[in-house]
């Protein structure tokens, strides 16, 4: 039904603090053939290469917080793309304050970068902070005890296709079928008026994808990711944790699959586990929010979910 | 023969850049029950964790330079250890400028550690920065492109032993004994006198460690390390590359050996292996540096090898 490929690849699922198993967080999400990352924690240009994905095909990375999970695999990862002689510029989206960070890391070695990295800083709820001719992408303002933000990724709206065989049955000449696909008739030789509806079909609906991270539970964003096909929500604790999750502005299992059901999305993935649950917990995690929202996914390294 | 354990534990062997594999550069070493970190890439916060390193015993870390594969795993590890409720003192030794890099990273999250760090800056060159009561360490001039230092581990020497025996034997008194460790000679009630040759035998000799990286080949600091029981020296590339290695302040494995081999220590270890070589050559890598200096030991993440 959709041509284009749109899959996030989980690079690290853990909250706070990494486990032996388990990197913190960081996502890749495939469109087509652009390459997003969203966060960058450390180990992450390790799990890129486990994984034989193409760093530097990435050009756009987002960057939820400056909690040293989200963020500290950045300089290494800059750091790589100049040993490998990137010309390419590199956008990183942020709240503000990045710069300094990575110009500190820069300055103490000398390093000018072969390549430009432009700084894009996010500063309110509900920014469109990227767009290209297929996709774009807002800021979702999480509640969280430093500014934080999610992204909603969302496509935008594809063009009606012309239905099979009508370009054959009706001998419509090429300069028409542009003419056709943008949203107009055509008239046969004969004087025949096709309409639009009667030579196209609906193209299926743009699909979305929102990123979740890190939030203690909030309806205020549940308008903006309404519908969306996958749901990434953190989900640091289990729900007996939920006066800590608030105290701590994490969300538990009950929480994040209680939101996904709010927002009527149809894909929830939880993930941010805190490191005092080992991985045979997490079954009981995943347990604990189809409870609530039936289809559930937990996150782990190496997973892939397609969005829609 | 020892008492004391020492012992280094290799975390990290890649050069520059990290492999699927191999992590950059970090060691372990251990002496008695303290532990010492030598270098702290991205992601060595993980590899204690699978290698089950208690990382909340390390109380002394030492970075050698400011390129990134040496300090990047550092700002994680201290989040790591604030998030794990770390009172102890912690004492990080490296050039100047590491306390502005960790005071940005703290700000932007408005962190305040829950223990105190010492920052301990190196700026010359034999410069003993570390001491206790069996273990001296002294800084070592690398020649790299930016300020640089190797770390010399020797051990104090140790007190004479007391001959299996020969306090039952002379029936020597307990407030004898001490007198005797510390040099001093016996007379018997009898009027004899036994010399402390006569009552001891000789402790080993100090064990020294020397962590030679990154460095271009110098012969600067040869008689500093003569002798050492074990010498770290990179070994970022094969001999082919003698040319790139010298321009980029990098070593290669016949230069590392020929270091060895004329500061007569006994054991060698390589290793920050350039990310273009895939751990299948590493056997050629070995060979190159064995043929120069046969005691050469190869770098890989999870080995430990015993100093003396």
């Amino acid at each position: 039904m959709y041509k284009t490929p749109f899959q996030v690849t989980i690079l690290g699922s853990s909250g706070a603090m990494p486990t032996s198993k388990r990197h913190t967080s960081a996502q890749l999400l495939k469109h087509g053939n652009k390459l997003f990352l969203l966060d960058c924690s450390e180990g992450t240009q390790i799990q890129l290469r486990r994984m034989k994905i193409p760093l530097m095909k990435i050009n756009h990375i987002f960057i939820s917080h400056f909690h040293g999970d989200h963020y500290l695999g950045l300089p290494g990862l800059l750091f790589t793309m100049h040993l490998l002689g990137r010309t390419n510029e590199l956008n990183i989206y942020s709240p503000p304050g990045l710069k300094k960070i990575i110009k500190t890391h820069f300055d103490i070695c000398n390093l000018e970068t072969s390549y430009k990295i432009i700084f894009h800083e996010i500063d309110k709820d509900r920014q469109t902070i990227y767009e290209d001719t297929t996709l774009l992408v807002d800021s979702i303002s999480m509640l969280h005890s430093i500014p934080t933000y999610g992204f909603l990724f969302r496509e935008k709206p594809l063009k009606r296709n012309i239905k099979k065989g009508h370009i054959d049955k009706y001998n419509i000449p090429v300069n028409q079928i542009l003419k056709i696909k943008a949203g107009g008739s055509y008239t046969t030789p004969n004087g025949k008026v096709l309409s639009n509806e009667e030579l196209t079909i609906a193209p299926p609906p743009p699909r979305t994808y929102a990123f979740c991270s890190d939030t203690g539970y909030t309806e205020s964003f549940t308008g903006q990711i309404e519908g969306a096909d996958t749901l990434y929500h953190e989900a640091t604790f289990m729900k007996e944790f939920s006066e800590l999750a608030s105290k701590k502005f994490h969300s538990t299992t009950t929480e994040a699959a209680t939101l996904a059901l709010k927002a009527k999305v149809k894909k929830l993935i939880i993930g941010h586990y805190s490191a005092r649950y080992d991985d045979s917990e997490l079954k009981s995690y995943l347990d604990e929010a189809k409870a609530v929202f039936t289809d559930t996914y937990i996150a782990e390294e190496g997973k892939r979910f397609d969005i829609g």
